[in-house]
């Protein structure tokens, strides 16, 4: 096997910046032709509803029945999966549901209101959204944890029906991911996927029903279509490939550092994983533990692709000037894996998750910590936020003047709606003014 | 002049539900050469940074200079637009600044964090965000009130810097738009407008600094560079035209209700209006004060148009049934004209802001009552919320195991890990593990 081969780079290059830059460059590829036949896919289910998804069913995912009932997942089946999946994933899944149902909890927000002086009451409405769509990639790319952390928080939320769909290839569906379902409370599950499954959560069909938003992964056909059904439904954040940022001062074990970078790189060969030490012998240190690994590693083929092409372990003066780069970067996953975590925490402003201190693994995030796995890509973390029960809810402004009231903001409005030339609103307000 | 046509529909009508689908239809008209210049504006600005803005600028605002310097605007010209607007108009801004801020102080939101029982905390870090862009549009649409309610909420939320593009055709600036920018804390201010604004605060000039979020409204233009330049920065929601929905009891007086159907109609032509009541004859009566109200309106032709085309007074059952209405077109606008408004509210699920009671106009809302004039259109309060606090602030899911949580959540992570082939992060988490 050749030596694995590892980026080494030191802030103190006169031309870091334009290296920093240059690694973390990554734009989606958009392409023409999926663009095009996602658009045909989306009209197509817009006209002709369940047909089309019978059709696309049979043609993409090679699985042909004559009606929807055939497309729906029974309760039975759901039930039959998580009896069938054994003792030890099953708990294992309840574990993970029953901690991100208690971190999401404390996420719920409340409706609030104040009254003035004049009786005047301002305040906001909370309440769920009513329907959500829940896309969950089929095959190989399954994940089970995926559907915890998409529908607990709808569930925490309020929402009161939560629609899975998952393409079953060849009729094929993974147990895992139905028994996540019913442990989530996903309450109903069509055996669709690809661009049809999102244009038919989007503007429903004779079974399919129309949700309003639109959350979950899913290939370049899942994302583009989202796109185009944006404003139709709520989305999720399109997210690019995964990124982990480890901020270490040499005091933690390298083949712990080594493998936390490649739980991040054995997504895919996009994946991205960056290290930066102050301590150049740990640097090197983590490098050898990274090539001593590799060979054991079930996914060493894109562990391999994804550090070549996209890793890189940073010396830095010190952990003040770490922070600084990890604002810069604005990572998915930030792992502090220093001494005093909590001293470096004041100084990041900008991460999806931050994993604080030696034993605070990112893949204990993944799954069953308690916070969302849904992150911020590719420095979005600048300004948006993991998902959480904040995206299936939503605020309705309250205003309700007293007579007092509307009397004294009338003449304010009036005044400023002049300026404005909008005159009808002026005199809107004016018949509520008491000379 | 012609007698103002204005719908009148019954819920009881057989096809009703189609009717109301019909009134409702509005889609945005995406434009491909729209789209072809837009693309070629980000690129021009992306590459050729402030000598593209001074073409542009050139170009579209016939405004042409020779330096930025020409196009920041000092701070002694916003001070002498404050000075000369006038006491009234100043004094107005001021007060509904005041209040305005004074609302959105409640929307904060604060970091969180708890421990368990074994030592591992768990948490958010909410955090501004660093720098916002705020788009202004110029000449006619320029509504000083949009400056204040977009810049406001940043301010509260704790933006370090508001940098905010305005155009300036032939150099003109509107003097209460300047004072808006002055009384609501705006740092920074170029004369820039159109797409080659938008590119400069999404990916940065030698002059312009990059922001990490974009809002305020804008020309197709702006609209589609902004969709164009989403995922590289924030954005507020893209808005559709702007609508009413009144709910009345019969017991408002009826030149009150046509002159708040009026306020709304007279923002443009695609603008909607829709009244609900229980009380056929307060319906007629309601047309009647539009048709006796509408030649003293000085926007007579845009409301003409807008009540002709989108308007329509429908007669239902009862107050219960207007309720459910409501929560299909999920409105912008939701006056709730009657009695009783708080036991109406109780049926409301889907609206961007709530008007209640017969004194507080919408146009109260739209000024200076202190709620957000920014609110999701076109149905989408389904799943979205008025601009607020919270969409300049984010979040960082916080994780801190302890030695002994870091133990027992390794195994949990474990299984599911494996159960995803995914074996890094298997062994990365089973690193943690004491046996």
């Amino acid at each position: 096997m050749n030596t694995l081969k590892v980026k080494m780079l030191e802030s103190s290059a006169a031309d870091f910046s334009a290296q920093l830059e240059q690694l973390l460059a990554w734009e989606s590829v958009s392409n023409d032709n999926v663009q095009a036949a996602v658009v045909e896919i989306i009209a197509s289910v817009r006209h002709r509803g369940d047909a089309a998804l019978l059709d696309y069913t049979a043609c993409f995912d090679r699985y042909s029945v004559s009606s929807m009932e055939a497309l729906k997942v029974s309760s039975e089946r759901v039930a039959t999966a998580l009896a069938g999946i054994g003792e030890e994933r099953r708990t294992a899944l309840e574990l993970a549901a029953e901690r991100v149902k208690s971190y999401h909890e404390h996420q719920r927000q409340e409706s609030w209101q104040y009254q003035e002086s004049d009786g005047t009451i301002l305040g906001q409405k909370v309440t769920p959204l009513d329907r959500v769509g829940l896309y969950v990639p089929g095959g190989k790319a399954s994940y089970p944890s995926s559907v915890l952390m998409n529908a607990i928080p709808a569930k925490v939320a309020g929402v009161r029906e939560i629609v899975m769909v998952v393409p079953s290839p060849e009729g094929e569906l993974s147990d895992m991911v139905l028994a996540a379902a019913a442990v989530a409370g996903v309450d109903t599950i069509y055996t669709i996927g690809g661009a049809q499954a999102v244009a038919a959560l989007a503007y429903g069909t004779e079974t399919v029903p129309k949700v309003d938003k639109i959350v979950g992964p899913g290939n370049i056909y899942v994302a583009t279509a989202k796109r185009q059904v944006f404003g139709q439904v709520g989305l999720d954040m399109i997210a690019g490939p995964s990124e982990i940022l480890v901020i270490c001062d040499g005091g933690t074990d390298p083949d712990w550092i080594a493998m936390d970078l490649f739980s991040q790189a054995e997504h895919d060969e996009d994946a991205q994983a960056i290290l930066l030490s102050d301590d150049a012998d740990f640097l090197v240190a983590v490098r050898d533990s990274m090539r001593a690994l590799l060979p054991t590693m079930e996914r060493a083929e894109i562990i391999r692709a994804s550090v070549e092409a996209r890793c890189a372990l940073i010396l830095v003066d010190d952990l003040q000037e770490a922070a600084e780069i990890a604002n810069v970067i604005a990572p998915e996953h930030l792992e502090l894996s220093v001494a005093e975590p909590e001293l470096l925490l004041k100084e990041i402003r900008h991460a999806g998750a931050i994993f604080m201190g030696r034993y605070t693994a990112e893949a204990l995030g993944d799954y069953c910590a308690g916070p969302n796995h849904v992150l911020p890509t590719s420095g979005t973390a600048r300004f948006s936020s993991p998902l959480g029960v904040y995206d299936f809810q939503k605020r309705s402004s309250l205003i309700q003047c007293s007579a007092a009231g509307a009397s004294v903001l009338g003449k304010t409005a009036a005044v400023l709606a002049r300026g404005e030339s909008l005159t009808a609103h002026a005199r809107s307000a004016e018949y509520r003014v008491k000379d």
